[in-house]
Order: structure tokens, then C-alpha cells, then sequence
């Protein structure tokens, strides 16, 4: 009987061979025939699993939401924390703090400034990190953590401009910013904020 | 007498051909053709004020920070404001409020994700706005507008943070952040900071 190749999961390969080649030489190296290589497939096989580059792309960064959505729904349904801290250790999935995280980061970066003027392609300006923090801030609201006098749209614009903005520095210069650093920042910010009421 | 062409001119003109280019194509399109069609030259001419393209973009980034910096040097030498108007007038050229600091964050952009993986070419992580924002803090200590407890590295990482991601933001989605809403933020941010020792 011929093996049963699962085709999701064999799409799955090719999209961690592309991961692996934009860490290791960005976007200019993501050809399909470097990905081919990479997954240890042949052309004709890897245009099997994805008809064009960036088809493969898309589904490559689809993933990447994919496993972070996943990860972060998993905290959100743990119980066993106080309201701040399960904010807290959602806004650290949002930053690379390891090597996976770091590995996401960076397909990110590769992937928005390679389809930012691709229009229609793939949206990558909504990747669903500022919609993920309304809901925070909305949670935070409901549990009385947050201030009575407040500007919660500009917070929230606030909190995201952080995250990002910690994401994109930890990529750039990781020796200066670590997950320490981070985690401290964060911390810092959000007490600060809800404190601000009381 | 032949018309006398400024080098330096001309390397200028080109350089801001590149940027129309990007902002136009993204980095895919920034190819040595393009660019010289754009600049009304022939590839030849091209070719006498850049040898390779690499030259070129470097160039190019280059051209855009010494704009930035030469803006910032001006506002800094500026006396009749409060400390804390000239501080937020400093962070506010950071952040793309007009068309031209938003030509300037989009080559940012695309010229970081290019030269990433482009080791020892173009030091892209080192922008010169973390040691900016280190200055700005030192400033603000000296005129007593920081709080004695204050872990001043923190909050300057959070500030760079604030800054980094308002741009990014501001790029990726203009209509959602647009130039009021960022001077809301940093002013915000400020007055919280500057108020939360007195």
C-alpha cells in the first residue's frame, strides 16, 4: 500500500522551509527554487503544493498568524491567573521573547515590506494585533482595572505603539532589548495605567 | 563654456528619484533601470555618480537620515519654547505628520528589510534614534521635568518603543492614525511622565 502523505501537513513543511530561508537570507532568498531546497523537494513537486511564489508566501505568513492566534487563545482560556497578569502574559505573546517568537517577528517584517506595495495580495497592515488589543483594553475595563477618566481609544493606540515598537526594536538590536527588558516595560506600563485610577 | 553640473547635485536627484521609486514600487522596483528612467538618465550616466546599485540605496538612506537629522539640529536650536514644547516638537519629527516624513518612513521601511540580511552593508538598526531619545531624556533631567524615581534607561526604551511604533502604525494604516491622534499620544505620554513626580 503506497504511504499516505498528509498533503496539509506536507504544506506545512514547505511553509517552515520558508520560514528557515527568510531568517537566514530574507526575503531575496525565498525563490521557490531555494525553498524547494530547503524542504528537500523537487520543483515539480513543491508546484504540487503551491501554484505560484506567492501563493506560498501567503500561506507561509498565514501560518505564522495561525500559531500565534492558537498560542494566545490558550492563555486567554487559563483561569488559574488575576486579570493583570493574564493581560500581561497575553502582551508577552505578542513580543519575541524567544526564538519562535523572534522567528515569527521576523517573517513579519520580511513579509510586509515585501507585499506592502502588492495591493490585494495580502493585508498584511491588519494582522489582527490592534482588534486583539480593544479586547484587552475592553477586558480590563469590564474586570475595573482601568482608570474611570480615560482615553481608552488612545491607550489603546498607545499599548499597540509599545508592543510593536518593543517587537520591531528586539528585532533590529536584540543584545539591547531581551525578553527581560521587555517583560519589565510592560509590566511597568500596565501598572502604571491602572494605578492611574485609584 | 559648458554648463557646469554639480556632482553632488545630481547624486542628490537621484537619490530622490529612489525614494519616488520605492514609495511607488517598494524595493522590487528600486532596479538600476528604473531608477534612471525615473531620473532622466541613461543607465551610463547612471553609472558615473553609482557603481552598483547597492551604492546607490546606501546612498539614498543615508540621504534620508541627514535630512531627518538636520531638521531635528534646527528645532533643537530653537529658543523660544518650554522645554516641554521643544521635547514633543523633537518626537514629533520622528513620527511621519506630513507627506515627506512618510516618503521618509516608507524608505526606512523598505530599505531596513532589504539590507537585514545584507551583513556589514548598511547598519539600518543603528538609526541614530535611541541615542536621539537618550539625549532628549538627559534634557529633560536637567531642567527638572523627570520624576526623581525613575528608571530612566525604561523609560527611554518605552519612549523609543512609543515613537518606532506610531511611525510603523502610521505607515501601515494612515487613515486609522493620522498625524493629530500621534501628537495626542506623545503629548499625552509626556505630560503623564513629567507629572508623575510632582
Amino acid at each position: 500500500m503506497p504511504k499516505l502523505i498528509d498533503h496539509e501537513k506536507r504544506r506545512e513543511q514547505i511553509a517552515e522551509a520558508t520560514w528557515r530561508i527568510i531568517l537566514e537570507r530574507g526575503m531575496e532568498g525565498a525563490t521557490v527554487r531555494n525553498i524547494a531546497k530547503e524542504a528537500g523537494l523537487s520543483l515539480g513537486a513543491l508546484r504540487h503544493y503551491f501554484a505560484t511564489q506567492d501563493e506560498l508566501l501567503i500561506y507561509a505568513m498565514t501560518l505564522v498568524k495561525e500559531r500565534a492566534t492558537a498560542r494566545i487563545a490558550k492563555i486567554a482560556s487559563q483561569e488559574p491567573f488575576t486579570p493583570k497578569e493574564q493581560i500581561i502574559r497575553l502582551l508577552l505573546e505578542l513580543v519575541p521573547t524567544n526564538q519562535e517568537k523572534m522567528a515569527e517577528a521576523e517573517v513579519w517584517f520580511a513579509f510586509t515590506a515585501y507585499f506592502r506595495h502588492k495591493q490585494g495580495v495580502f493585508d498584511a497592515m491588519h494582522d489582527g494585533i490592534y482588534a486583539g488589543l480593544q479586547k484587552v483594553m475592553n477586558y480590563a475595563e469590564q474586570v475595573g482595572l482601568l482608570p474611570k477618566k480615560m482615553d481608552k481609544e488612545l491607550e489603546t493606540e498607545k499599548l499597540y505603539a509599545i508592543v510593536d515598537g518593543l517587537a520591531l526594536h528586539a528585532l533590529l538590536d536584540p543584545k539591547r532589548l531581551d525578553g527581560k527588558q521587555m517583560e519589565r516595560i510592560l509590566v511597568q506600563h500596565l501598572t502604571e495605567l491602572f494605578e492611574r485610577g485609584s
